[in-house]
């Protein structure tokens, strides 16, 4: 399949030139990542199991600037808004990763290490099994919706020069302040966690009785 | 700018197209649209302000599917949560639509007279003129991001065999019912409800007793 012009080929490089990809076009191709790396599409597919397993590659290395200690913070609800803020942001620095990993089964071993730490989080606090991945995927879609948003432009709507018909939008923007994608997030955060907390832990169950999950 | 070989490019065709090659390919180029409709790229530019005018043609095709009647009805957090229904599912039919149309700008007159309505709707009911955008976007960013993971796989995990490490995830998984995608928009759309009924009506003012916008 080709010499491998370059000796270091390896799944940590094609993650990184595959999220550069992303990053700069929005989109990859294992031909593009071969290119990239100056060596042949086929050695590429010799350290990844097609183009499924490059996208498993960018997921890593998009979910590693998660801080997965928040998941050990007490109480149990700081643990998940913590995780949640980091969450967005490392999804916010790479906008063009997120419908690829939100549509693509996940697969890489240390993000399934990753979400078994949230859904011990939410059992040890007495979360009902079969609502945990309910609630996991909630609090992702808000995430990584509020996510794309933060690469929005500031200036969201155009109006108009004398906004005729829209002079009640014209108002609401005027009356926002800055950090209007900081501001959104913030509030369906909250909102989330004040459901969670009516939702998940019994009333017996102190939440800052959480120890605190022991591995991982 | 070269002869129209087809009589009827216009607006419609060109934001149709486009959204088919998103639809198609998870991207459009001006130049794509042009040759999937047999004219030049010039011909393109000559009914669309740029590549910016054609994001705002497909903008306009993918919202005319959100039901805007659900802002009439009462009461208005009924009104409000029947159009984020709505919303979704008009963009969940585009999931490559999402990023694109989050990250640009709106000028579609249409979509802007949307987000009067639905602007109208929470200043008639009491909400602060300041909050209303952040409450608006925290919406769509819940909205769009559930949209984004309709288009995703229904097994959206895969754990290896045994799932060594990650057993409390395999149970969670096992005990979840079908219909994952929608039942935590559901739970993330009902959180959302519960915050903004305490958040912005003044308890004063009944909610059934608005009236509904007066126009489009």
């Amino acid at each position: 399949m080709g010499r491998p012009r370059t000796p270091l080929l390896d799944r940590e490089r094609i993650g990184a030139t595959a999220l550069e990809l992303l990053d700069d076009h929005g989109e990859f191709s294992v031909p593009q990542v071969a290119r990239r790396l100056g060596v042949q599409t086929g050695s590429v597919y010799h350290h990844v199991d097609g183009r499924a397993g490059v996208i498993e590659l960018v997921r890593e290395r998009v979910s590693a600037s998660i801080d997965t200690a928040t998941l050990d913070l007490g109480p149990w609800d700081t643990a998940l808004a913590a995780w949640a803020r980091s969450y967005r942001a490392a999804f916010a620095a790479h906008p063009h990763a997120i419908p690829l990993l939100m549509t693509s089964p996940v697969r890489a071993p240390k993000v399934l290490a990753q979400y078994e730490r949230a859904v011990r989080l939410l059992l040890d606090v007495g979360f009902p099994v079969e609502r945990v991945m309910t609630v996991i995927t909630a609090l992702e879609n808000l995430v990584l919706g509020s996510a794309l948003d933060l690469a929005a432009p500031e200036t969201m709507w155009e109006l108009p020069a004398g906004s005729p018909g829209t002079e009640n939008l014209a108002d609401a923007l005027a009356a926002t302040g800055p950090g209007r994608a900081d501001a959104a997030f913030e509030l369906a955060l909250a909102a989330f966690m004040e459901h969670c907390r009516a939702l998940g832990p019994t009333p017996s169950h102190p939440p800052d009785a959480h120890p605190g999950p022991s591995g991982a």
